[in-house]
């Protein structure tokens, strides 16, 4: 073949495959998102409408890779749990990574009039992707926790410094002061006695982030319906994902706000650890 | 912290280096493209629309990766070239990889209607990417030639498979049956014999894919504008990239369809392989 | 400094971790041991001062390498298991398999006219290493077992082969095709009926290979002194390696020749797999 | 197969292939070195029955690996350097390291009584192995004049401190003491000046470390007889190892004490770095 003088270049890919029977955990973050937020207008601490775009586009990652099992997202990431029998590309490990990111952001695009219908986008974003493993649940259990640990301490932060400057008439660097080498409690107190602000009754999509489980629908519900959450990417999922070509069982994507630090939402979602 | 009992789940993040000094080659691939240009009315053999969208979606990653210093499109791939001192990121693979697929898909999506106005996407279209290091100068021309080698073959056999096809009459199956066996001279034959088409005379663009060449501006010309080619994407570079704090060289991305297999090309441009 | 224009080589060092908290095996191969063994008239199907030998060097790794919890040996080969919680030098894949290869081959060579007084070395032998990483005990003990039913596949076929060549008068060739194809019971039976060898009377050393267990000796006995079988490495351990600067808990390694596929001998050892 | 249900676990082997076209340097150094020169009574600075040793090893490796080119060695480390078209157990990372590295061992102790004949060994002593990939010349150029470099700056110091501890009656405190801030002349004077030791006289050997070439015997020559260098290692080399089974060009190793930093070494010996 005329090309097969050059072919000799394709053995320099050095295969880079990922340990068998791990979980791999897939973590994307937004690329420059402090200047992408601000740019397009994103309201502060929290803005729903870009959240909301993050769990959408996670949606249709997650009905993409069928190997995925959970999601857990806030401010501009998004975390991915592959069950740790999985055999995807056969764990070419930048094949997964590079794929998924780009669906992710592909998703992202795609759909960001939907929920910034007034704010066209003015350039585009993107997402860095890393793949961790973890060799047992333990681990996994953990790094969720540490993602969700996180979530509460910016989100209290950002909330506090926020109604700092939003409503205290505080310059941000005022506002960073104010803060400095406060724990908790203390920043608790300042949002209650300051700003009539119980953190606590702020909605839990901020406080906890988005978690995304995959769901197994019973046999007779699966010819009905989709949850009201999964309806949010519904025409995604029904209509313009590939079909399978093998009947598989039924899942759903659903979208809570729970809390995952601690057993009990591994206890009530045993199958997500299972092999 | 709070978060600190969850931090070791860090350390199992393990460092993917690339060795200093060498060519990193970045190749994108679209991911299921077969099926997406059914379904998105792709022309065949070849779509121009289809094409100045990869080409577009280039030189915006191109203008953001100030270390690539060439780019080649055919088809639904693209390969990029980072020169060898390049140092972005620390050299980290999966950081490298991820962003630039993802920065390559997130244009590809959001200028999607510029070059498909009367056909909206209906699902989110992704890219797979790899990363190939070659030590030295002659593995990276080689390289290269072996991606225009095969767009030529492709385009070659493509473009008379398709001829005997929409003009023949055969069926796909017919079609390739005809073209079993067959050698460059024998595929040109047909095309002239039966359907008057002199291959040479067919869009550079189509026989060669797009060459996208980093150019340094002549300070003199750098106040003035870009080249006609660059206009394409002219919006994107000038308007809504991150502004660079540090004055760098001006540089203009240039798109042609010239040969690339051979030593003319890389005489003219020897920067392209300097340190 | 004189040398500091040349140290930036030292950056071409790429790190090579090893994933935490997984089981480390590093799996030692003598290099070209056919032709050794024939060199230096080791008996066959296997000579026992030969693997006297291996046991040796293996007891001076595992007294050197204190998170080597387990080791089993066959033919030319040893197998190591650490635990899982090792952190030796900082978990650096090559940095660990190429010191304790070295040690290995080291202790072999030191001690081999103990075990062939007449028989001086007429080259230098050496060995390969490699590491393999498992996440779970259960591909732990599916190693080892994977190990062991290895050698009594071999020992079997060597055992009647040389039954063969050396009683049966048969030529090597012939050998081979006597027992192509052949089960175990049908080896079983050409060696019970043309030589009167019941395999499972064969010295279990041969059958099973050797198993060396790190083993914590109760603190009343730890003053006294070691097993027998510790003894024939006893002079190494007591004498000449590197003395602990801090108190540990007292361990010998004690050899046998027992069966370790299935469950039994783990539940026996519950610490070889503990954290 | 009896053994076909664990043998799944061999897929838990990662490939570590290295980058083809490129320089591998391996380079080996003593574990814990310090520790077993003093229990083995090396002369201080330098000791050169244990250099010899050193050379010796490092000659067998070279004969036995016919892909090293050149080897540099000081104290208890040894560089090897691979030609880039090596591909040598298909270039797997792990394989090449210890087995090198084991080898080096196995000679370096199968030898030992050579050169310490009244000093038995009092443990085994062992050696790590790492490997570098260089892209170019330039950088393999460079990393061999830092390793001499090194050798340069090392001998100095130690050659200076022993004559403040040995002939000047000073502690090792003070000796460290008085050194301590000191650049090249001044070392040099405190030699001259103080112990008459006129440091340009010293031993090449000590100053510039051993360099060992493998050089292409001219076919006249090669049924005579080998350099008297390589007569040290004569014995090893003929009538042990391994003979090829196809004809080789015929080699020698030849071991001096030069200069390799700077051009001139290189150019003289251009066919080192050719591939």
């Amino acid at each position: 073949m005329a090309g097969s003088k050059f072919a000799y270049v394709k053995s320099f890919e050095i295969p880079d495959l990922l340990l068998p029977k791990t979980f791999i955990v897939a973590r994307l973050d937004g690329h420059g998102f402090h200047r992408f937020s601000d740019e397009h207008g994103f309201v502060k601490p929290n803005d729903e409408r870009a959240l909301r775009l993050m769990d959408h586009a996670a949606t249709v990652v997650m009905q993409e890779f069928s190997d995925i099992m959970l999601g857990f997202g806030e401010s501009d990431e998004f975390s991915f749990l592959f069950r740790k029998s999985c055999t995807l590309y056969n764990r070419r490990s930048t094949k997964i990574i590079s794929t998924l990111t780009s669906l992710f952001t592909s998703a992202y695009v795609m759909n960001w009039s939907r929920y910034f219908e007034d704010m066209p986008l003015k350039y585009p974003p993107s997402f860095d992707g890393r793949i961790v493993l973890y060799p047992s649940s333990t681990e996994v259990m953990d790094y969720f926790s540490w993602r969700q640990t996180d979530t509460h301490i910016n989100n209290l932060y950002n909330t506090t410094f926020w109604a700092l400057v939003q409503q205290g008439e505080k310059t941000p660097t005022q506002a960073h002061e104010t803060l400095r080498g406060t724990v908790s409690s203390q920043k608790n107190e300042i949002l209650f006695n300051n700003f009539e602000i119980n953190y606590n009754e702020i909605d839990s999509r901020f406080r906890k982030g988005s978690v995304l489980v995959r769901e197994v629908v019973p046999p007779s519900l699966s010819a009905e319906g989709k949850s009201s959450e999964a309806d949010i990417a519904g025409s995604v999922s029904a209509k313009t994902l590939k079909p399978s070509k093998k009947p598989k069982p039924v899942y759903k994507i659903t979208v809570c706000h729970c809390d995952i630090i601690g057993k009990s939402f591994w206890e009530e979602h045993p199958y997500l650890l299972e092999s």
